[in-house]
């Protein structure tokens, strides 16, 4: 271990830094996962999980591992083979969205949009008569770009409606239940303000009276996690040994976001972000996402002609303690992605983050 | 929250009480998973974990999930549809197995054995002449019975060769390489001292050569894990977010394990165990695993005859704040089981819970 350990401030695409409660309660004694004190924990933070998604689903709960898990879940419990899964593209997200359900058999129908743009939810309607499954990714984080959930909802006719609000939750308008989301992920290192290690995931009965009794994977068997959250009469049943110390910690989370108010944190994310958006355009800096369906929480923006984004970066790091994120893929060099999320979603932050910038870029 | 945490001594099958050092860890600031200094960690993780193994394999490192994601992990990889995978089952995990196998596709032949007893080699042997995996737990938690790895090394042929070692890791004798284990997976919860939520993972070039190249499961795809632990010449790519909190506190606890010397920590698990089975025995008690196969850190215990093994758990609860486990599956209320594992694995601890499990047993 190093002597000095560094204190981060994580503006970067995820995790970010975590609320001070989160922190404190990864430090509290551990309980067992099978004690009674640690069962009305997880049904706490199952409960708040529901008011985060906006959902009465019962099958709502913080699958062990990370977001990409959910992902995971999603397509592993609800695609048999031979389904026809129309999948939104735009961005890393929905890229990944097609390898996963392609390893479950699915027929995959890709509507690929190009990146830095929202999901068109006619042409997702458009793109096949009668799927099994449609997904689309809320928030991506890979461009930040929000997209209208809503409207896939109303399209979708028969069809499961996957969605993936890893970076949208708790940060942004989202309700599972109004908007029609038949089974969502998230993750806990974005705008819950929780380190990274769980998924946040929940599934309507409709779906999963359509799920695959056994599917491929034991691990996040929906099936057997019943059990796991006490669906089953005879009580709780163990499955795997929860992750016991990143529980307490989403359950302190979920406790400081509900106390400020879901819609309040909304607004805070969306004020914070667009201070910071307002401020980049001062700059003489140009948004990548398209105008009007910008992620408060997570900015991109384009690296100005003759700079090099690496370089910022390291700056950034070295002078600042202060982590922002490249782009992806074929924008890796020439995008940055800034978060703001959790308790990082404040003024403080988007003074803080200007000013290094505007360093970074003259001096780096 | 309730106002007063409990600060329960967790004396069952796991999670343990953690090493001082890995809850303080939990408690530092957070790093990005793309920090240089979180990739350093990492890869200080991964070498301890080497260690602990007992492997020069270059692909060992801790999974973002749970023990379980872990045995997901080793079949998923490895188990072609159609491929004779022989299981050794003399437990629940053993039990798992079969069922994770199963849903990869493999014809699982199984070579049960009575609960409470070790695994046969030479009954593995002979359960087929040329299987392409075979399987078996190294300590069986559901049971407490440690089994002969070396043995089955010495009789697999071209076999790979698949070890649950979520018990045994840091707190028996264990060497991945000596031994012939091609694939191996553990928890962190137990002897290692660490809060449940990472698999410990081991992979020799010979099973990764064999792999399938597009698993089942993208999660833990070990081709593009890869490229997580920064395998490939290019440097770090992106999978998924590593989960940095409990990654810094495995890497805490191995410093620390490293620290006191793995044989060391073996040695104390042993005594501690050893004494108390004596101890259990100079009670009248009996115990449950045959005789020269107990692990030291978990030990099976008979209820005895007219004492209700869940009064006696809830009394030891409320009175002690001290948990001991039920026995698994037909043994539920007719078993104990009670590990000293990480820094349980101490005289202190043996004293209260013979003292403890004394007073239960008269006045619960």
């Amino acid at each position: 271990m190093n002597s000095i350990l560094p204190t981060r401030r994580l503006f970067g695409p995820g995790p970010t830094n975590p609320y001070p409660e989160a922190t404190v309660a990864l430090g509290h004694p551990l309980l067992g996962h099978l004690d009674p004190e640690f069962i009305a924990r997880l049904d706490r933070t199952c409960e708040g999980l529901r008011q985060v998604w906006g959902t009465t689903n019962a099958r709502t709960l913080p699958l062990s591992g990370t977001g990409s898990l959910g992902m995971e879940a999603a397509f592993v419990n609800t695609v048999k083979p031979g389904d026809v899964v129309v999948i939104a593209v735009n961005g890393l997200f929905g890229e990944r969205m097609c390898d996963v359900a392609a390893r479950c058999g699915a027929e995959v129908v890709r509507v690929d949009h190009e990146y830095g743009t929202p999901v068109d939810a006619d042409r997702v309607a458009d793109a096949h008569p009668s799927p099994a499954i449609i997904a689309a990714v809320h928030a991506e984080t890979s461009t930040g770009v929000r997209s209208d959930i809503r409207a896939l909802g109303e399209i979708k006719g028969d069809a499961l409606l996957i969605t993936d609000a890893v970076t949208s939750i708790a940060g942004s308008e989202l309700r599972a239940d109004d908007w029609g989301i038949d089974v969502g992920y998230a993750g806990t290192q974005k705008c819950l303000g929780v380190a990274p290690g769980l998924a946040p995931f929940t599934i309507s009965d409709r779906a999963f009276e359509r799920r695959n009794t056994t599917p491929q994977s034991w691990y996040v068997d929906l099936g057997l996690l019943g059990g796991y959250v006490g669906e089953a009469s005879g009580g709780r049943t163990y499955h795997h040994t929860a992750p016991v110390a990143m529980i307490a910690s989403l359950e302190a989370a979920l406790e400081r976001v509900l106390a400020e108010g879901l819609e309040n944190a909304w607004a805070r994310h969306q004020a914070a972000g667009d201070a910071l958006q307002a401020g980049l355009q001062s700059m003489g800096l140009e948004l990548f996402a398209a105008e009007g369906h910008r992620l408060a929480q997570l900015t991109t923006v384009k690296v100005p002609d003759g700079t090099d984004s690496a370089k910022v970066r390291s700056y950034l790091l070295d002078h600042y303690d202060l982590e922002i994120g490249g782009g992806v893929g074929q924008y890796a060099a020439t995008v940055w992605r800034i978060g703001l999320m959790g308790p990082n979603a404040h003024p403080a932050s988007v003074t803080l983050i200007l000013g290094a910038l505007e360093d970074a870029i003259k001096n780096a």
